[in-house]
């Protein structure tokens, strides 16, 4: 039974992620932080958590107590920026780590100011990090002891593309990701847009083509596989629901692909896997609401022989497989423990 | 004063134009036709209108008793198919006649069953109808007797896209329309996927690529300008609000034109339009929301230097410029009136 | 491990019990009917379910071909009329049932024409069922062969309201209930006045005061603890939500019970439960999305010294706790399982 | 033509007000007010006014820089408390002011504190101002100086309460209000609970009974007609929705009072008024969707013969005929202009 502690319990992520590993046959939670609410219990920031009995009994912590509380794993679900200097003395402390921030996730630490404003907290220690979306990542997280857990869209963006760009599926000219997200990926700090009265009965494309900071580690896992990248445009979009990623991706095939082959790649790439789910052409094409609430990623692939261009439609739970069931996932992959424990049936 | 007469009184559309014609101060109302609620006043059917007295005490009729009423003018609401039988005999009787439906929208006959899944009903009669976006068909539209007033997605998608392709800035390369729609767009008879449990919560698109019967008209106004066309790529959303069309454009421009040309051409298109305003860098990106309930099309142009395409946004009230709205300016425009009369200030 | 039958296994209740089901541990699902999609796959009808691997392999069956598979135990949640008919056979054949209907819930068959509009279908067999909501008829239901589930809106009131009855705490005078209930508890059949664009951005009541259906079952229960019953008026709401029930009851008082006593009855009267929580002062009051996807029912008792009455707050999942939670509820409790057995923790 | 001011004109009545003023025949807009947002034009706060004209014109001033603006009449959108501080000096400088906030609706500045917390800024200014809901206090309107705008719930209630309380259709007996209202009555301010996932897919009751301050104003105006008032139970709800507000008001009548008598005297008690409808049996009962953006109020009566209680429903808009719309109906009524002037028909 591993002792595990939250930093950042009280955003959406961080609550998602407690009910998770609340339910975990390996975790026992040993700590939950909030600097805002430290001193409550996660059901008086949360009701709707009253009647979950285990979760219900934990006090929150501020982190600086939380530091000597002693863990086997933390999840962090703190913002950029302070994660990662939240993070590191349980590394060095000995514990394994799964950042949700960004900080760990791109590799050069010269491209972090460019996306988050500021130089990098603790350049020299991104080494020791590892990027991981487990189906694409999976030998390298095995063991790892400070894992990247990826961005919301960076994953519904990686999970159709990487398969293509690794099959050499991918022509030349601009992919672009058109997608669209849930308010809850803003976060649980009350703003004007995210207001329910502002976000309600209207959608709005924000930071638009090349000015969103998750097309740092996009283009960084493209290049990964394929030497100079693929020119990429992403497109965010925000919808008037809670939770979800739509994202449609336009991309432009190399020769004697079709959509045909790119079902074909994308189903033999995700063969066997108990989260991701490439659909048929009788199953119809995902929406947001077929895996809400789970850490299933669906992907579709539309047929339009006319053009020459192929279309890739994928759909996830921006809390869960964008955020902390993937993070569950990845502290599963990383023990070597099958990749579904301590999620639902 | 001309007398109108509105067939399809009932369904979105239908309850839109008449709210907005019993306004218009040229506009007299004749006849509201409906099958289903024939005999009924119109605010029995939409108990909103309770308080709006001209239209209150209307009392709906079926279309076969509208016709023997003596009228100027009829806009037809009725479904493709239905609405062309049912508007020739108001033409041939000498009234001016304003098709909401796409039954007069494609002027090649030939074309019709792709897209609607039967023959044309009056395939020789085609040729008396004028397309008319107002903004761009002015001149056309002027004196007409029957007009096809465009669909909604059409009219998100070649606002924006067809001065740039008159300006010769579109280039090789396909165009891509990613649209997101309310969901009165599909209509006000009730079905599954449009239920509330089933539509709230969750994005999807539905007939993408080249599938969509919307795209025949796109093609058709783009290959008036540029013969041969331009490739181009739609894919349609159901989005979880009401009402709204946000379009997002992906344009391979042409060599030396970038987003400042592009919004210099679109802003110099539309200088002096009351009904569509380019917005400048300093005011933002269009949302559905800003455009709801009038008859206003935002576009704005996205700056992106560092990529090969031009990203333009476009947003309109599907039921207004995309529907009723635009047939009362295309009315206004016919008869040469001011295109906003009868609009709210 | 007992074999299990659902009839009408692709409304809104029926799938959300097949979910249930899927993972209580003491059940093998037996066959799943439907007759608009028999034949079919559930996730087909839910593409949600994709990835649920025990139901996906399921396919639909007709009521008639269901009714030679052996099975321990049948929820039925066919439509009120049809079930009766069709539990019956599987009770006669000794299987254990569970109707979310209506049709067992009233045990005098006098009584169901006011509510239904017709004869019951087998009047005679109401005395063989058991109607239970388990925390309050736990010792009738076990061993039921029979159960009658109860409805949505009558869980909701009777579960503040019995314990009140009974410790002698409700005064004369009326007692009133607010009720306002998300759209599924209407079905997922598509009506106009469930459809996205009707129900989205309103509220309103229907069958206010002493005529919705469901005051049949709650008066019957009152008066089963107090002779004569006490009057009551139930005016249900539908909110633009999709699941969740608030109802506020208006409570006149006996002599010497005051928000504190009432506060005390309830704790004690749920003490130990694990379903129910009656919130302490400092919890605050329910709210629909605190007990959304769970079995729970939070009660809140609101302090009014200036007023004669006593105001009682509860909120419920109409799915679950209102419906499918409960059936299943009460099949552990008829067997004597922890009550708790196959829910979530 | 009057020269008008607008005090917190950013918030979500006050941008209500402006655009209702804009179209005003008799007003000229001389300034819009607001702290936060001084320097800007009001569409660059809400985007939505873009096209606009004579709105978009507008620069926002700070109050301080506006006090020295020649106005003919001034409302105010501002918070209780600074409100008052704010309007007086307009007072006394001869113009007429229209204060949308609390602060003059109590004429006894003792019951201040208990519903505000803190003493009223000008106890001894109160008895300059005028309460005015139209329908109800049009005679004490007409000629007013400084008008005290009644609160959205109070208008909700006191509609169709008083004139019962009038007729002495009111008997012994507490009268509970049940309101549900959208979330736009919280104002524009950023908050946890009307954050969009929060307030989202829930509907919870707040300050139930006697705790929330519009009880004030609600208990003066009915003792002002019945002296020692009647009991009062009001309990509001935040419904998942822009804008509306249903209440249900329950009333224990007098002898020999029902429905129809009810209906008959809420009937002639609003013959003739534009804004009040009165339902009818076969028009059904009211629903906020019903008076979306318009100042109407509906009201429905119900009939219950089986009951000791009458139920009544009125829905209004919260922000139109609850705030902004009757601020400008009471501006017209105070000079003695038609109440509709300025309102689409």
């Amino acid at each position: 039974m591993a002792k595990v502690g939250i930093l950042g319990a009280t955003g959406y992520t961080g609550v998602e992620l407690s009910l998770l590993l609340e339910k975990h046959p390996n975790a026992e939670i040993a700590f939950l932080s909030s600097e805002a609410s430290a001193g409550q219990e996660l059901c008086a920031v949360f009701p709707r958590l009253m009647g979950c009995d285990k979760i219900r009994g934990k006090t929150l912590q501020n982190a600086a107590s939380c530091q000597s509380v002693s863990v086997d794993v933390v999840f962090s679900c703190l913002p950029h920026g302070a994660s990662a200097e939240a993070c590191l003395p349980f590394v060095d402390g000995g514990a394994q780590v799964i950042d949700l921030s960004a900080d760990f996730r791109l590799g050069d630490a010269s491209l972090y100011p460019k996306w988050y404003g500021k130089p990098h907290p603790k350049p020299d220690r991104l080494k020791d990090a590892v990027y991981s979306i487990p189906e694409l990542d999976r030998a390298n997280v095995r063991g790892a002891k400070l894992i990247a857990n990826p961005g919301c869209y960076p994953t519904s963006v990686l999970l159709p593309l990487l398969p293509l760009v690794k099959a050499g599926a991918v022509g030349l000219g601009t992919v672009i990701a058109d997608s669209k997200s849930g308010v809850s990926g803003a976060g649980r700090k009350p703003s004007l847009g995210t207001a329910y009265c502002e976000a309600n009965e209207s959608i709005h494309t924000y930071k638009p083509g090349r000015s969103h900071q998750h097309l740092g580690e996009m283009t960084q896992q493209v290049a990964r596989l394929k030497p100079g990248g693929v020119p990429l445009i992403f497109t965010p979009h925000l919808v008037p629901m809670e939770r979800g990623i739509l994202t449609v991706l336009y991309v432009p095939p190399s020769a004697g692909v079709d959509a045909a082959k790119v079902r074909q790649i994308l189903s033999e790439a995700y063969a066997g896997e108990p989260f991701v789910k490439v659909l048929s052409k009788s199953e119809g094409l995902p929406a947001t609401g077929h895996v809400a609430h789970t850490n299933r990623c669906h992907i579709g692939v539309v047929d339009m022989p006319e053009t020459d261009m192929v279309l890739v439609v994928s759909a996830i739970d921006n809390l869960v497989k964008g955020a902390s069931g993937q993070a569950v996932q990845n502290w599963n992959a990383a023990n070597s423990w099958i990749e579904t424990l301590g999620f639902p049936a």
